[in-house]
């Protein structure tokens, strides 16, 4: 015996949503069934309208509903300078640190030779003519410290250091509250060799 | 900034997954959009499916797009016999056990009289009907070794003995490959005062 046809097309259907597994779709299945039928039918209709209305904004390639997102169209930010950024959750994780008010460019992805992914596919080549067109004063590469974010970052250096723009790599290291004994080695490695003069009170 | 408005519903939506939390529901909703449209899609048409067609049996209880689901409608099993458990998982974990070829009753939840779950709740009623009408012989308890599931199995013994039906409990006791040291107390003091003798060859 297995599970009728609806309730196996559902439990297949969930293990699309990552990190969900066969036993945890069949629970959520029967959950959803048996205690939260409104839940179930909601979550459908969001599926549906997330699908159907959110794309990416024209000009920093970020999700949203709107032509222009809502962090493009703010008058209020500083439009000379832009942080790259690799996922809408980055730019998420930027904003709620409070600590920068340029615009940003999403790539959706870093570059990734081998799966095909090259700079057109993260609109690099909008990005450049973006960058130029605009007068940006400053680009921040805050892409991955991964071997494929890393690889981003320098692709975008070599393409925009000749056209006279200012780059700069957010800083790696121990972050706040770390202790030094549990982080990584290559982790403190960059540390050392990124560490600033002290100067002088 | 926050995500725009389908995005924050649907990730508000996907909250109504049991363990899936604010963290998860956005990987899950990034993951969606960027990665698998067409899944998206397909999970809210098996959602608004599965809601749509999927009810109990009039029989066991047992979630089915049938009046009647396959194993009540299955003519080679024995209908002498049904065993109660709490939940559909149940009905599949005892079904892959390969140990049982009666009928089943599915309570859909236990007694919980603080939680408004009383007998007509879970259908007692008409289970004792479906008792007495069909002839059944043996009735047994495979409600979870659980407070409640311990209440729920005896209120239907109280129910069922009077009137003449035999009625079995599931046994409780070490797991097969379970090591006693490892074994929680109430586990193997169930295994103490449930022994049988054994027999001679």
């Amino acid at each position: 015996m297995k599970f009728s046809p609806a309730l196996l097309e559902l439990i297949e259907a969930l293990r699309c949503l990552p990190g969900v597994g066969p036993k945890s779709a069949q629970r959520m299945t029967l959950h959803l069934l048996e205690h939260n039928r409104e839940g179930a039918e909601a979550l459908a209709r969001a599926l549906t309208q997330a699908v159907e209305k959110v794309d990416h904004c024209q000009r920093c390639r970020n999700f949203t509903e709107l032509d222009i997102c809502e962090i493009c169209a703010d008058s209020r930010r500083d439009t000379s300078i832009i942080c790259v950024v690799e996922t809408p959750a980055d730019v998420l994780a930027v904003e709620q640190s409070g600590s920068y008010r340029g615009l940003y460019f999403v790539l959706m992805g870093h570059l990734s030779p081998i799966d095909g992914i090259g700079p057109a596919e993260i609109g690099l080549d909008r990005f450049q003519q973006r960058v130029l067109d605009e007068g940006i004063e400053e680009v921040i590469l805050a892409t991955n410290p991964t071997v494929e974010g890393e690889a981003t970052a320098w692709y975008l250096t070599d393409m925009l250091l000749p056209r006279g723009v200012r780059v700069s790599r957010i800083a790696h290291g121990v972050p706040l509250g770390g202790e030094l004994e549990y982080v990584d080695g290559n982790t403190l490695a960059h540390a050392f060799s990124g560490r600033r003069a002290v100067e002088q009170g």
